[in-house]
């Protein structure tokens, strides 16, 4: 039963169908009809207007938004725990020319408006420090909590004080909608860019990046081609991006894994590192209670000496989070 | 009757099928079976050690593999058409940090010694000049012509001699040892590193960079998560670069192309601009004559002011070729 | 007789006094009170409102110029043979984060408006290639061939219609001023900004970039510094410039080099490759005329293999250049 | 009475008188003889052999050494008070072309072996991560720091294990030097490569890189052209270094300072923040006390609300430290 990841989880059948029937012949590159329909579907489930782009994996989609926002020479603020810092293997350094990540702190890896400037009110207004460009915030964060509206204003709100550009990276953005149970547009909130996932909640290799800012896309769409991200048979892209949409398999999806999550939050008690609002669980575990779930057959990855990380996924079966929950209450 | 490209040509049967069989769940990225086995299914291709890493588009593969060859103040030798230098938006600059392309001239778009001695000859040995640290050709070139064995040697010979990287781009490499009917390494020649095209031949989304120099892909496997191109359902990737071999599907679809490609070029004659050796087909033709053609049901693109641009696909019907070419003989 | 370069002449008298003066402490970097009034001084010149920023080096002064210009997946038009293509070192692939340099032809090493027509008008405007951003002439050019201001002004519009930034290297913009004998503003014409040379004319470490587009001012500023190039004594650089156009030092020692181009070229007739406009002359002479020139204790460079190279500086002796007319006469 | 930063004082007599016996013509860049003699020069001042450029600061000099050392993708370890991390505008970022600086902990600005195994152990070594390249320590340290020879030895160790480069910034390595009383070789230890400083201890506009590695030199001199910084007249910033070098200036100008910061430090007693080896002093002292010094006349900067820092030159009067002495001991 593995709960190591979701983002190798299989790819929801209604995006293998969307898939099949993109096969007819259409214009390469995002000349096909599905790509040229996805700003009018994304600025009618986000309320507002939008140019949108797809692009294989979130790094690509967090790295050209941000680069759309920041020069090589400022600096974006995001969380010393966010995955741009983390996990991209350097990726910003590379799409940003350079750019500096100037990192926060905060609970839960969620950075709010005090902890953004204590980032930047340091930095000196002259030409020997990196100048921040812009913010970076995640939804849901690395540790799954959730941005409510009004975080996401006060974050705005500063962020128009201080001239800085505002991007959210949605890796787990279903799961963060399916949590607040509110409109997209309220849980993207008003960022400029947001990095919109589908690979970890059902998709194979299409995440949205959706501009608010249209003027960004101006940009991105010059920068995709020139890192090798606008894929000839586009069309595979946008059209796992429809299925998603279609019905709303994108918060079906996420609202399976929080479920399941959620089921095995229950048994985790004091043992939970924060607060359960997604499909990640921080439970504190001993490597011999590591060890004794493991040979029960559960496959986890260890989160330091003394705890461990769950993710569910859209696919998630209930028994088998029913079977960890049970686990995890009998130690 | 589409001869627009082969770059959105729908996706062969096989590739779907065995896209579909990789759906059960395995580890992320490239840790699945199926991108593991990848090495030695290329060793047992080309007849010698390599290392393989997929990447969605062509783009992506050619400069990650000449950014493992040239440092960003070396420069790239290249044929003034090739399609890093015409078609990739930039990216070799940004993928090599600012490394120069020096163009050269030739015949087809192909390069051979001595234009290639014509770009670095005149290039100072002193920091003020850009130096040469690579080069790059195409097989099948941007015209459709065909690199044989001894041409490839006599570019290997100067670039060791020089001390240089050699690296090719395969977009159309199937077309080329479809043509050629030798064994994929003669086709590859001694070159460093290839960028193994499938997407134009009935694959989706996947591409192989092949490195005879396993080195390369040391630096490369870096680069490539760095550039967003690391795609977490990798194992989709590596199922369809497999599909395509399996059963020398790459050469049978290249083979129909070719094949279409030929029947038409019959009906040429005086009109080629190249010999059609691959796919592609330039072929003389007044404004008047194409809207004839268009106006049977013909697409295609103009190629400067008195020719057009033909390409034929694995897919492409027979009869469709026999009607254009048979539309072309009635001009 | 050294006619090899004037980019290692001796510095003038006044440079070295003005120096000296500089040598009382005060604030560093640009904080200092030369480096402040550098602005007005500048703007006096030049009869429009500018920022002014010091560097040691013209590739500096040209890239940070380009680079406030030109974005990272743009492209900057300039001559075959302008400096930055051929000299240096790649700077622009570097300062640029990998844009490209797009290549026009012209006599004299001159652009004028159709050249660059024909480099940008071929550019299909889509993401598949690079999009000019910028143009860059130089003033004197490569050839010493000057501009006159209604060929600024053409070029100038067609900046203006393309939406281009347009630069000017005036490594030997004295020369260029001294040739046409009129003011700054006019020998600058319409452009966005000026790298305007002092080390060749008598400086020793300190070019001006001239910003009449003043925002551009506001990036450069923090580029500088990103570059290394923010001297922590910049009063020294400063300095150095003030000296130069205290009392018109620049346009007198730009007329010295140039009369003593002059008086070479009346000897040269026919031989001339190019008409003599500043301080450079490009002279056909066979192998054999150039070794009886070299017997004779002038120093040159060869210029392929008919012809020769040289340049006279602000300190090139009258009798100097005498004795290099009268020995190519005689030949 | 300044005591705001070295880095503006005044040039030394000699330093001047050495470039004016540089005037006479010779070979630009680094043609010339003074450049010539420089590895030599560096060799036997350090015992060992060594390649040598000049550039004209102090981060040119970092950023160059270390992208000799770092790939894009890689990154070094530095302190997290280091310059190159806090006052270089984001230079690294430039010059690595998007390398990622990891940040470690140490006492006085200073990095130890289990420092630097603290940041670099928890890097997962998959792609995922930036891996360590090289480390980077500055002698002396921020705070006037310096590093025994047997700490040198220990991370020259561990780099050696883990296959590290590794840099020193020796913007104030002749402070380090006076104070260490050892030979240069000792105080720089098993380094790579050295920037070595001159600008703040009487030089005006020249720094050596001293490359122990000398495959480096031969990368950077290559990128020091690219970045701009081969000035023309570069036999000006060889007799400046020249010049320091003989009759050890370099060190009797930092002993003079290291005594003037002596003095004061002796002044101090417990308000000191971090012991007084070079010529830097962090003093606590209130906002009242340093208003009461500041009317006496002395100029410095505030560090944080509750200290200053004092920083001597090479030319700092004696009665201008016993001034300052005497006016904190009367506090």
């Amino acid at each position: 039963m593995k709960f190591l990841s979701d983002n190798a989880a299989s790819v929801h059948p209604n995006v293998w169908e969307a898939m099949r029937k993109a096969d007819a012949p259409d214009s390469p590159y995002d000349g096909d009809s599905l790509s040229a329909e996805l700003d009018e579907r994304m600025s009618a489930l986000f309320g507002r207007e939008c140019a949108t782009l797809w692009v294989a994996t979130g790094t690509a989609a967090n790295c050209l938004a941000l680069a759309a926002m920041c020069q090589p020479h400022g600096g974006v603020v995001c969380h010393e725990e966010a995955h741009i810092e983390m996990d991209e293997g350097g990726a910003p350094g590379f799409y940003l020319h350079g750019a500096k990540l100037l990192l926060g702190q905060g609970e839960g890896a969620k950075l709010d408006a005090d902890a953004i400037r204590a980032v930047i009110d340091p930095i000196r207004d002259d030409v020997h420090q990196v100048q921040p460009h812009a913010i970076s915030i995640t939804q849901a964060s690395e540790y799954g909590r959730v941005y409510r509206p009004k975080e996401l204003t006060a974050i705005r709100a500063l962020a128009d004080e201080r001239g800085l550009g505002l991007h959210m990276d949605g890796a787990r953005f279903a799961n963060a909608a399916a949590f607040l149970d509110l409109p997209a547009g309220e849980v993207a909130g008003p960022v400029d860019a947001l990095s919109f996932g589908f690979v970890k909640n059902g998709g194979m290799s299409a995440e949205a990046i959706v501009f608010f800012d249209k003027g960004l896309a101006d940009v991105a769409k010059y920068r995709r081609k020139r890192a090798g991200h606008l894929q000839s048979k586009g069309r595979y892209l946008a059209a796992q991006i429809h299925a998603m949409l279609d019905g709303d398999v994108w918060l079906s999806n996420a609202r399976s894994a929080n479920a399941a999550a959620a089921e095995i939050a229950g048994a985790c008690g004091e043992r939970l590192m924060h607060a359960v609002e997604a499909n990640e669980l921080f439970v504190r575990l001993s490597a011999e209670e590591r060890e004794t779930l493991r040979g029960q057959g559960f496959e986890f990855y260890d989160w330091g000496a003394d705890a461990a990380r769950f993710v569910t996924a859209w696919n998630t079966r209930e028994e088998d989070a029913r079977a960890l929950a049970g686990a995890i209450a009998n130690l």
